[in-house]
């Protein structure tokens, strides 16, 4: 009934607070959560249901961050969450009910650090849940606002056929799908569309009716089909080109190139609407994409190396080592700085699609 | 509402799963833990009401483990309830609902390693709650069975008292209590009725009317007065002695010794009741002391001295640094073996006590 081992692959975002660490090197998820912060009092103020018995009832008000890594962006995200539901309650004069947030991630994630950052604000009690989203891991009914950012785009796994070499899906020589390979491509989607079902699935077991959740996700541009004409797409192209110099060069094996991808999927907008429609336990609430400031930041080389190293560095550790960090990063920081043109002319900016989904009553 | 800073002082066990770690010196706690399931199952079995409708109307059944530290023995104690509570629903032909349990300890806690070892029965959603007991962790109500074992002798600090000059219970070159200087046993007496006040104020809140709580801790045997005469007395005194030996020697000033004291307090059955008596929140169910065979073995000096470490080590390099630990340490072996006889022969044994408190209801 409670699955609480994984058997999902899990990279976490780099822990601790370096220089390289995620929470360092994750200001352009910031500029999503502010631009989000919006969407969330847009949520609450016109979606939340205060007179729902599912809430009213309850001596607390449970909010759930999954796929929270170590922060400091979770943080941002729940204190919109609670000032919003708390707004709402004073607006209909009655005071609010206590908050807990349930701060969700993979069991490898760093919830040392996390549970050392939580602001001393005391507007909530902290929890932290360990386990893979792709799963249940909060009771049933349990949750009135679910809220997830930035993390469904990873997928539970690589899809298989892109690493069987007799499969027409065989990715040789990348590693990620580029919208140009119809067999990765279609291999990739269906992988999404599963964990994404499953996704719906769990929460909406553990959401109430009438709870509402808020993904947030990296998606392709409204009328692209390629996903190498996006910046993420090209960003990956270059990662794997990187990898490929290091093997010409021989300090790695070609195969095991071959071997590694990138197990993240940029849905489209259909394809969400799409798996959403088939879940068939949440209406779509509210749909679109965010506008914030990074967006609009000219192309910056080394801000990006960064950012890519902090999200990137505990998948390639894993199949490749440690030891050919710098040297893969430095390569890449050359190759993003002969592209640079490319960046600011010919590429599509990614689109952050958000989501307003309410669980509907059984 | 929901502090989730901590002022108190927070001694966390040693992390880690190595050779010198708690986790794999922490046997006479398993001992306890053992001797405790009879205690909680008959607790659930007789006096937790499934009738009540703060439980049977809830989704899912909860469970809190306060000063959990990083296990294995929090996970046993938690699967004794779960399997008692599993138990009862089946006796009366009902399914049990979903189980959530609370793993608390102070945001030191290694966090990590114990969601790391979660054993992967799936009967229940883990969920881990950083904070220290001494103040309110969850929020109001969303409590159905509480447990904490070995962990209320620990006060949220050292008596101020103990480590002013000029106070009458200035403990000069002892490092606690031992029950002859009535100044210093006082004091501590006092924090621990604050102590006590504070958790039982803030379980009062937490725990539903009717939820249950079973609480395991060292204290002093029926009828002794004395603390030194106990086996933790002894041991706390010898650990004293032998940082007023390295003191001797010059390893450390011996300002810092009488600076040092440890912040627990093993009570005395009158104790306890008087403390619950006045809080007036909980009702006494049960209450006696456990016996299980850890209790009737030899003494054994390694064993024990491996013990204590475990235990101390973090108090202890916070306040003189880890560099005096493998020399404080092989002279309090010493003083282990010179006093076997005075432990086999002299000491009176510590006592496991177990309360079974049901919160009233309001």
């Amino acid at each position: 009934m409670a699955p609480t081992t994984e058997t999902q692959e899990a990279y976490p975002m780099k822990g601790g607070d370096g220089l390289t660490s995620y929470s360092q090197n994750s200001t352009y998820q910031r500029g999503v959560i502010d631009a989000a912060k919006d969407v969330i009092v847009r949520a609450v103020e016109e979606k939340l249901d205060l007179t729902n018995p599912n809430i009213n009832s309850c001596t607390s008000f449970r909010i759930a961050d999954y796929g929270c890594s170590t922060g400091p962006n979770t943080f941002f995200g729940m204190q919109n969450v609670v000032d919003a539901v708390e707004l709402k309650y004073h607006s209909i004069q009655q005071s609010p009910p206590e908050f807990q947030v349930f701060f969700n991630d993979h069991v490898d994630n760093d919830f040392n650090i996390l549970f050392k950052s939580i602001p001393p604000s005391g507007q909530y009690f902290a929890a932290g849940v360990p386990g893979s989203f792709y799963q249940r891991v909060l009771p049933k009914a349990s949750v009135h606002f679910a809220h997830c950012s930035y993390a469904l785009h990873w997928l539970s796994k690589v899809p298989k056929e892109i690493q069987d070499k007799t499969s027409p899906a065989w990715n040789k020589g990348k590693i990620h799908y580029t919208g140009v390979e119809k067999h990765v491509t279609k291999a990739y989607f269906v992988q999404f569309q599963k964990d994404m079902d499953i996704f719906l699935k769990s929460r909406a077991e553990e959401l109430v009716g009438g709870g509402l959740m808020v993904l947030l996700l990296p998606g392709l541009p409204k009328g692209e089909t390629l996903f190498s004409k996006t910046g993420a797409g090209m960003l990956h192209a270059l990662l794997g080109a990187s990898l490929m110099d290091l093997a010409k060069k021989g300090a790695i094996n070609e195969d095991k190139v071959d071997s590694f991808n990138l197990p993240q999927y940029h849905p489209s907008v259909e394809d969400l609407e799409m798996v959403i429609e088939m879940n068939n336990c949440f209406s779509i609430e509210s749909f679109g994409t965010l506008d914030h400031p990074m967006r609009h930041l000219p192309f910056d080389v080394k801000r990006t190396s960064a950012q890519v190293r902090a999200i990137m560095e505990a998948i390639v550790t894993d199949h490749f080592g440690s030891e050919i960090l710098d040297q893969l990063f430095e390569i890449y920081t050359k190759k993003l700085t002969e592209n640079y043109l490319v960046f600011e002319k010919e590429i599509r900016k990614d689109c952050d699609m958000f989501l307003v989904l309410k669980r509907k009553s059984n």
